[in-house]
């Protein structure tokens, strides 16, 4: 099982990190930080005649190595709420792929199983359930299956290894993985 | 009372951009497309020792924007089931300059009002719920009032004239705002 | 078309009354109040050998009811965030029926189209989603359409009437059931 | 610590009672089956002149023990996605008790702390969200802390058991309960 951990944070070390990396520890991997790859913000074109353009970025790189991978791991800090950034605008891209002849998209989504790493302060267990839904929402759209998802305790870097109980789950997913 | 309208969208003139200016008409108001601003996504250094730097883009003008308005307007498309990725980055700086020496940013947040509209397809009252969710979270942190949120239908330009409930209350908001 | 109210309020001419009656006035429609029909609890025996054995209480009528009418209306007060325990206990029973060989329960209800009125203070529009949620768990499942729902602002019997948007929209689905 | 263990499943030796006991194993413990109590749902008396009128069921009993302990574990299958109908009408009763000038029921819950126990299918984990949100507004509104929940994966009476998470987190909260 190929793992392709797409990273959201916009600091290098931090907890959504730490529980990434020791989720495919020993597996056949890639990791994707999002904030260092060059992704513009979609430009959406869905309803207009000439469709959407292709635009010169680093997002068809990651397109392909979607198609490669059998896992995907989306790990991202809760900011605001949320998903970074960078991770939004990633995903709002979508929408131009799906419709991309070039690339069986919407078909290859539907053979990845989808993981998710949230992690936040002690409240983000609650505070995050949104973000869950909205991944549910997400993954449904494209027929993903959402296997599992752990919402982590961590805002300072290295807090994240007080909070037993995720990185239980990071290791029994890793088992899964190897 | 002087309204700014953030609008989400990557497109001109869809159903977002309709209701928000129904909204804001006649009224003391500015409006700003956040696609087309220059916003750096967060870099975050909450827990660096040298704090954040300052970052050359346009967001300062944004922030004192918001000290100018009473009214805080956010409009977007639903976009996989959250705000656009423009939208986000906007709220992710926030970070940064609740940490920001030179402004009240924090205080001046409580001050204001927030409204928010949504448009997406006709089951967006459904999976549009976990976005009001995390504007709820968005405005509790800042002690900001969330007066009240629009879940417009409208993929296609101008589908939204048909969705009387949501033209209704934009028009009993604009009431309130002149 | 005719509609089927279920109140599930357990005083009189409250809000979610008030709504309710307003949507119904003048069509073909039948009223029950929940809290005056005896419901016994749901008996979980769906892991059983012998199964649900058939209580004796005032359930085998409301499914008959539902059977003969096309729109469901789910009408309840936010109690506790939730609707109120003995709308809970009717939705809950629905278990038993879907095992009934006497009656094509599942069948029947794929066929309604489902409204929802939830009725509390102003801040219910918040407060209230995780219950509009659930209802389009519950409604999903059985394949039943999801058709709107309204969130009305009304504590003390009475108030329900300074809530304009839900007036509105109450008008407006009794065009739609006349 | 003494534990206050409040079960909503309608059938006994299931799987949310299995983690109950499990959690409150070899600690000072009580244990409620709700459904084996007499509570009758609440009438809604807030805005009348009389207000509550007393009702000769079981519910004091229940006060008593609230007051009694320190940690209140509330563990109910998801029945349609939410809590189960005997353990809605407990807390719908709670309305009436936090106007009883007999106890300081409002002060002794802020007291004590909340942990939830939700079992279902394996897709709980997402459509259980409601409820855990649901929860969150509950104890939110009377100051009790929202310690701790677990979603566990069950269905026929036993299979949670294979839900090694559920189980970990069951036994860590229990050596805080020791």
């Amino acid at each position: 099982m190929k793992v392709l951990a797409f990273l959201g944070s916009t600091r290098k070390n931090g907890n959504s990190e730490y529980l990434a990396k020791k989720i495919v520890e020993g597996t056949d991997h890639t990791i994707v930080y999002l904030s260092d790859k060059h992704i513009q913000p979609i430009v959406d074109m869905r309803h207009t005649e000439e469709g959407f353009s292709p635009v010169n970025d680093d997002y068809e790189e990651l397109v392909k190595l979607m198609e490669e991978h059998d896992v995907l791991l989306f790990a991202t800090p809760l900011y605001w709420y949320g998903m970074s950034g960078p991770m939004k605008n990633y995903f709002d891209r979508w929408s131009q792929y799906l419709r991309d002849q070039r690339f069986n998209f919407k078909e290859e989504l539907a053979k990845k199983k989808a993981y998710v790493v949230i992690t936040g302060g002690s409240s983000a267990k609650i505070t995050g359930l949104p973000l869950v839904q909205q991944f549910q929402f997400i993954f449904e759209f494209v027929n993903m299956e959402f296997a599992d998802y752990i919402i982590g305790a961590g805002v300072k870097p290295g807090e994240i290894v007080n909070d037993k109980a995720a990185l239980d789950k990071a290791e029994s997913w890793n088992k899964q993985f190897r």
